[in-house]
């Protein structure tokens, strides 16, 4: 079960695309990807916020880049039908994003300065953005893949944050999935996406503070002390011997679920197989309790591994799985206005109890 | 101009009312709410993230508020349909918000603790939620309502300032209106709304910060930088003798406008009644632009006053308004998804240069 299979090829624009099979000799990189292009997209550059102390891309690239387009670029290339993936068939496929908010330029670029002086300072936007196919399934959905399929996607993003930590302009990887058209996906072919950041991201920074002022507190990890105190709570929603996932006590959104390894791992590329094989029927919990919380209903959401940064503070992160959902009733999300968006000032709309209460329910 | 004529009355489950009007002896308030309402909503609690160190609401009540009601609870009472504003007629109306994310308590409550101990830190969310209506004139947008009306309602937010900051249990005062569906606005009527948090907001103690840092670093004030660099530079959308208008260098929405009284105040109710009357049509000019950047698009937006907080810190704060818009394209909205909603990786997708452009060129 813990084997996989790495073909390599390239897309007509230079792009790099990636099969992971679960048998050898499959032969997929071997198609050729027949359209013509042009030249490839590069991303622009990264500004940094004075005020608010963070990098913000600025890519203006992006802002051609197709809305529910007609025919689905994730789909397998067939006959007239050229896509983003050239096989006519596959398991699981990793590409660079054609419109990239971070990377594509021929080289890696730097990392950003870690001192900033002046009112404007920029980089280019190095890094990079993948997307990742879960299926060659059209209307499939995650949920619906199985266990073997949702382990075969955790070990494609455990190499694929291996080889983009390896890069030396990327200091964090998130591989992440948006789905539902109620936050804005315009594929609804079941897929995520990895970005590489060329910066620590403003949340990952705030988790590593936070670790570093309760270490200093009181000599024990943040994250585990989390892990006990959510464990004993009455917010949990899953478990098994290798995992646990929970709503935690201060959630934000509407429905939230963390999903936590049992023991303390940097990122995915420090995962036991074992943790893997675990991960996987643990999610597919999750999401069908989160597709059943109100019939009939897709849950919208977005889920993705929050991992320890490549270098610094490295110490200080921890990876685990945040699941978190617009959805606070039934036909209803919440809209991020003023408070949330602009002051960081949130409201919890249904309590973090009954929102475990009704996933908890939910099966 | 610069007189107002403030009434204070009361509604049928105990909120206060307020009316301020530009000729004396108007006795709206001298009308009765007749309505039956029950009991008056309090709001829950706040708790402590430990992770994200910031304070989260938990409102349970706010999930049975409407969701675009039949009929408009801002209109003017009148016959049989009695509304939140008891007075057949007023200028502008605040009113304590019926479903308040803060406060509704019978006494003020205590500001949470400086410093927490343990996983799992709650206090009950004092403060105060209140509804600004602009004007008794339904179908009417602040842009067109006319200098007058504006500068009413900024010596209104100035007023409500200086009256929560005098209670004792907030720690910030934060002035705003969200307008368009776009964004979930779920009463069309024109209004505002103003949160007195109990904490300082988590966006605020970044700004505080990076002033506190850049201060050390340089001795001079950040934001009297930024507006220099800004006065400078090629995205000053408007500007008169007292305010600058700009989109910032590293803006982070797709339109988004910065406006700064030209001298340095920590919140409204210090600034000057000549700022005031010149903000007016200053800011009516920026909404016009707004409006007119795509024809036939009304823009969705929040905008708010960014006040120093009412204590801590306050000498390192600065009031400027911030406008923001998740419009991308004709037809089109930004939608906050993974990197930007989970991590805070935010990306630009039209270039600050070329949004500014749009706003300069469109009137």
């Amino acid at each position: 079960m813990s084997a996989f299979h790495l073909e390599t090829g390239g897309l007509a624009d230079g792009r790099q695309i990636l099969y992971f099979n679960t048998t050898p000799g499959a032969g997929r990189a071997s198609f050729a990807d027949k359209r013509d292009l042009g030249d490839r997209v590069s991303a622009g550059e990264i500004r940094y916020d004075v005020l608010r102390d963070e990098w913000v891309a600025v890519s203006a690239g992006r802002s051609s880049r197709p809305l529910l387009p007609v025919a689905c670029p994730l789909c397998p290339s067939g006959g007239d039908d050229l896509t983003e993936v050239p096989a006519p068939d596959y398991e699981v496929a990793v590409f660079e994003n054609r419109f990239p908010s971070f990377g594509g330029f021929s080289e890696p670029g730097p990392l950003p300065p870690a001192a900033v002086a002046g009112m404007e300072t920029a980089v280019p936007a190095s890094g990079r953005c993948e997307v990742v196919v879960f299926s060659d399934d059209h209307d499939a959905s995650l949920a619906d893949l199985g266990p073997e399929r949702v382990a075969l996607i955790v070990r494609a993003q455990a190499q694929r944050t291996a080889a983009l930590s390896a890069r030396g302009d990327i200091a964090q990887v998130f591989p992440f999935e948006n789905r539902g058209v109620e936050i804005g996906v315009t594929l609804h072919h079941p897929h995520g996406q990895i970005y590489g950041y060329p910066y620590v991201t403003p949340q990952t920074r705030r988790h590593l503070d936070a670790n570093r002022r309760h270490r200093a507190a009181t000599g024990r990890d943040l994250f585990d002390d989390i892990l006990e105190s959510e464990r004993r709570g009455p917010r949990v929603i899953a478990e098994n011997d290798h995992w646990t996932a929970f709503t935690p006590y201060a959630a934000r959104w509407p429905f939230e679920v963390h999903v936590y390894p049992n023991a303390r791992f940097a990122d995915l590329t420090e995962l036991p197989e074992e943790y893997i094989d675990a991960f996987a029927p643990l999610y597919l919990e999750v999401l069908k309790r989160c597709d059943n919380a109100y019939p009939g209903e897709q849950m919208p959401y977005m889920a993705g591994w929050h991992q320890a940064p490549v270098a610094e503070d490295r110490e200080l992160g921890r990876l685990r799985l945040e699941l978190v959902s617009i959805r606070r009733g039934a036909g209803k999300v919440k809209f991020l206005a003023s408070s949330e968006s602009v002051m960081g000032g949130w409201v919890h709309d249904l309590g973090p109890e009954t929102a475990a209460d009704m996933l908890k329910g939910a099966l």
